[in-house]
């Protein structure tokens, strides 16, 4: 829309600096401070390893109020001990002074190696630096920040009229490999300047994610550090109190955009992949489908070589976990049947290959056993992913 | 040993031949047969998705007796419809007029392409070329008609001194990709020519696969056609009874051996991996750990790239569903220690860069939280993994 990102709802300001922890002095530390005390919730990463920033990020966010979210890439400040922890806690009071607010209200996360000590000094000139960088039209600059593997900064934007008055959502997000449900190694910060309680911004938060966020799958790992945080100021003067569902559908759209971007910029990718299933006996059956084609590293190198293996995709729902008759399915290459009632059928090839030539392609299942349906979003295996994962770390 | 496979026990003939299933006229077809009528048993894919072949096989091996077993490659005989299942019936009943025994005698395989009828012109003057061809000394030539995407054939032996007498046991296998705990695309035959009950021959194969095949991990993806056929003829004249330690150990040694040359023979693979976990407070979170590093393309693509990124291995635990307190596993690279307590070691990197280059790698997790331990054998991901996939079918 316009780039401006976390910035674009009123009362954020942000910056996106340099402080040396990635190499080639790219921008690697995003600071966005909301001029008023803003509500605030976040969800976070299911792994068992939880990276220290993350720790302290997630008790923060409990008090429900917010003046700024810090963001640096390059570090993940994870399984360093009691340091990393330790580390987060003088990142998170140091820019609390600059901010002139408690420590607690500095929601503060990090991404990048595990188990590299954060370079404290270069954090500490980064935080200063990024303070006398903000301003309310750096969205873009935060964005750019909090890459690792991204190819371009993602933001989305979106503006609704309501008593009058508009109402907007901003965002940034980074992810591109390791991206899997319940958050991999995706950050996202969304910002609005409506007014709403920490009861609504927690349940709409967890809603939308699941339906957004939730359903990028790059190649199923799930990294430690990661997590999507809503900030709301109120600086509109609109209170969300009745227009609930206007609210939702303009942050669904917002988060709808920002996870295909991350689907499709996921490592080496060179399609989006949206992975539909429905006529399931049960939505969790549906669920356990399109995760697992998903997640197939065979589905996903059929897609990268335009291949219309559509058995591929009736393999990996048979492994899936999910109850159903294979002897009913009905599977799909974009519009084209390919498989009817579990029985091969003969079907055009170069249709086929026109498809699976396109940026973006639709695999599809009907069950046709019921009334469960589910999709996701995914990426296809190139050998850049395997380019940029073989070296990553040194 | 001797390459002789399925043709080590006494009593067992085989064939390899070429039927025209497989491109550049290389040989796709396998027989093999006993003197005698053998004690049968069987494991199988627990893909809900069954190829055709699989299917009648399945129901023919609860008879408990069979004769002979045949497997194609290049041709899974999978989602066709009801013609695959009749098709697998004519085959077994064309082999068994050859040989003289009854259809239900035939252990009857296939594995390749999904979706494309058998030409079953081809199957049949392939049956009559591979019953011409049999011999006593032809187990390397049915190694070699079931690969698919495997660089080389595989076979192990084993000759154990029962009662006075030699008691033999040989094997083959193939597999390579879209291999996976719980039968992938991996088909294996292993015959003995000791003698045992219908039970035994059950009981003993079940608890083997789960120590051997069902340990081999490639991509994670399961296939439709996969199965581990077991044939006992007693033709060494010596019984299983009061013998079943030494048997169960010699079986064990051959099946671990074909094992690992499946892991090693990964499609495009350059490294095989163990991946060895202890510590846990279950068995069941062990396998858990293991099973995810195993299939975590992060961790595989790192080993590819010789990058000791144990962070990455400590990530795969952490989403593996298995429970455990991160901070106090250690993390080692072979012999090398590169996290204590779930926190980062310096350690020598050229050390591990040693340690990487071997084709043979050792990772392995403590968890220090119990007594469960699992250990499963995968390989690397590399650019020929992606290559080989992209462009199977076509």
């Amino acid at each position: 829309m316009n780039n401006l990102g976390v910035t674009f709802p009123k009362g954020y300001k942000s910056a996106g600096v340099a402080c040396g922890l990635k190499k080639n002095n790219d921008p690697d530390l995003a600071l966005i401070v909301s001029d008023k005390m803003a509500v605030c919730s976040g969800v976070f990463t299911l792994n068992v390893v939880k990276g220290h920033s993350l720790q302290l990020c997630s008790e923060y966010v409990k008090s429900g109020k917010a003046k700024a979210v810090l963001i640096n890439a390059g570090n993940a400040n994870a399984c360093v001990g009691r340091q990393g922890y330790l580390d987060a806690l003088a990142i998170c009071e140091l820019t609390a002074s600059a901010l002139d607010c408690s420590p607690n209200e500095i929601l503060f996360g990090s991404t990048g190696v595990i188990g590299q000590p954060l370079p404290m000094e270069k954090l500490f000139r980064g935080i200063k630096k990024a303070y006398d960088n903000l301003g309310y039209t750096n969205g873009l600059d935060s964005a750019r920040a909090i890459m690792t593997t991204d190819t371009h900064p993602k933001t989305a934007e979106a503006e609704i009229i309501l008593d009058g008055r508009p109402v907007r959502i901003g965002a940034m997000a980074k992810g591109s490999g390791m991206i899997h449900p319940n958050m991999a190694t995706m950050i996202s910060v969304i910002t609005t300047d409506i007014k709403m309680s920490k009861t609504y911004a927690d349940d709409v938060l967890k809603r939308i994610a699941d339906l957004t966020y939730n359903r990028v799958i790059i190649d199923g790992d799930t990294s430690v550090c990661d997590k999507v945080i809503l900030l709301a100021n109120g600086q509109s003067g609109v209170d969300i109190d009745g227009h609930e569902d206007a609210f939702y559908g303009a942050m669904l759209d917002v988060c709808t955009k920002l996870s295909k971007m991350l689907a499709k910029d996921g490592e080496g990718a060179t399609k989006l992949i949206r992975v539909e299933v429905l006529g399931a006996k049960t939505q969790n059956d549906a669920k356990l489908i399109a995760q697992s084609i998903a997640k197939s590293p065979l589905c996903k190198t059929a897609a990268f070589g335009q291949d219309a293996n559509w058995g591929r995709l009736l393999t990996a729902a048979g492994y899936s976990g999910a109850d159903f008759d294979s002897e009913l399915c009905d599977v799909y290459i974009g519009d084209l049947l390919t498989c009817k009632s579990g029985t091969a059928l003969p079907f055009d090839e170069d249709k086929a290959l026109e498809i699976l030539k396109e940026e973006n392609i639709l695999y599809r299942i009907d069950l046709n056993q019921g009334k469960g349906c589910f999709h996701v979003w995914t990426c296809d295996f190139s050998y850049d992913y395997i380019k940029i994962n073989a070296s990553y770390r040194t």
